[in-house]
């Protein structure tokens, strides 16, 4: 590689590991250095998703991270990766970066890009977010025609999601988690419950999908969330 | 094939063909019969898309219709199409439809979805979405943490759309088109042209990435975007 070291931010999708584009296969494939997102302890799930098509030793850097849907950006964390991102760069290897999903739908790559845009060439190949994911498994539209679409974090006050709620057309609340609860609240006094579809870790073994009204009081997990559809 | 007759509705992304999923590209080439939207003359975008891909001999069907941003779904066009898809399944035959993006991110397969569903079992395979590609390709995250990320159809009238602008967090305005003047004067009245983006064409050669404030005052095409982030 001769000239800008280069870095690519590649989207794997929502988890099953025939939703990677063929772009992405190529990139990952051909990379000399694999990074990813991974927590502090255990697996990392973008590496999870492309384990099956790696062709061995390549050299790879987990970006540990602690979880969790209040967590304020680590600047130190991802301040230190761009730096040895960016160094493999330089010293002329591909440097392919997993993101779960999309890197740029939510996806903590956006830190990283914002660290080494200008700095090395860096291109983004999109994936299969959790959002068209979702609405795949359950077999509905998120938005048609002149519908507007809100996606609505769900850690944000129930007085803002019911706002964004009261204003009509099609919604999906994401990053649910520990806020089901609250959320199954405000759809309720929205008068959405019997419109809206709860789905849980889209495209896996453990998916699971139903009406919103059929989830129990548990927390549900990080990677969840509600459709509340505009389309019947 | 045994049993109850089975249809996918396929997202075959935005235009570069290596944008497929490979869970697309295997149904794509395992169809006995592959049905596609187009123009009431000439070729597909969304079998254009995927034609490098194609072993031959399949079965072909076009569902013509006419384009147009404000156009009513076309209702009978729809009916029949939904009939002939239905008897091929019936027959035996793998029935693919490719749909351009996502199926069921603004895609016309929900139409069709809503025909077939309880008649046929209808599987969808989620696509690269124009959304998730046009912030690729202009380089900045769509959202990101708690913001809210509306999609809002151009198309809509001018008050609506300040109404949403004014709401915060970040947007996205598809189905630009012929709204581009108006779409420019309400992102302008929101002081938010400076962080507005437009895409055209995202993924394929004649794309066109530019700052709002620096595109003419000609129509844009049908597929084109513009991104109001409020991520910088």
């Amino acid at each position: 590689m001769n000239g800008e070291p280069r870095i690519w931010g590649v989207g794997v999708g929502p988890g099953d590991p025939e939703l990677l584009t063929l772009k992405a296969l190529k990139l990952i494939q051909a990379a000399d250095v694999l990074a990813y997102p991974a927590p502090e302890e255990g697996e990392s799930f973008a590496r999870q998703i492309v384990k099956g098509h790696l062709p061995g030793g390549q050299r790879e850097i987990a970006i540990r991270m602690p979880l969790g849907d209040g967590a304020f950006p680590k600047a130190e964390i991802y301040d230190r990766a761009a730096e040895t991102l960016l160094a493999e760069a330089k010293a002329g290897r591909r440097v392919v970066v997993l993101c779960e999903g999309d890197p740029f739908f939510y996806g903590s790559f956006s830190y990283l890009h914002a660290r080494l845009a200008g700095r090395a060439a860096v291109s983004v190949v999109p994936g299969i977010s959790s959002l068209t994911a979702c609405a795949a498994v359950a077999g509905g539209a998120l938005a048609l025609g002149n519908q507007v679409l809100a996606v609505i974090p769900g850690p944000l006050p129930e007085a803002e999601i019911a706002a964004r709620l009261r204003q009509g057309g099609a919604a999906v609340i994401v990053k649910v988690g520990r806020h089901l609860a609250k959320i199954r609240r405000v759809v309720r006094a929205a008068g959405l419950e019997a419109q809206a579809h709860y789905v849980e870790h889209a495209t896996l073994d453990s998916q699971r999908v139903l009406p919103l009204a059929k989830v129990g009081e548990e927390n549900a997990p990080y990677f969840s969330m509600i459709l509340v559809r505009g389309v019947t």
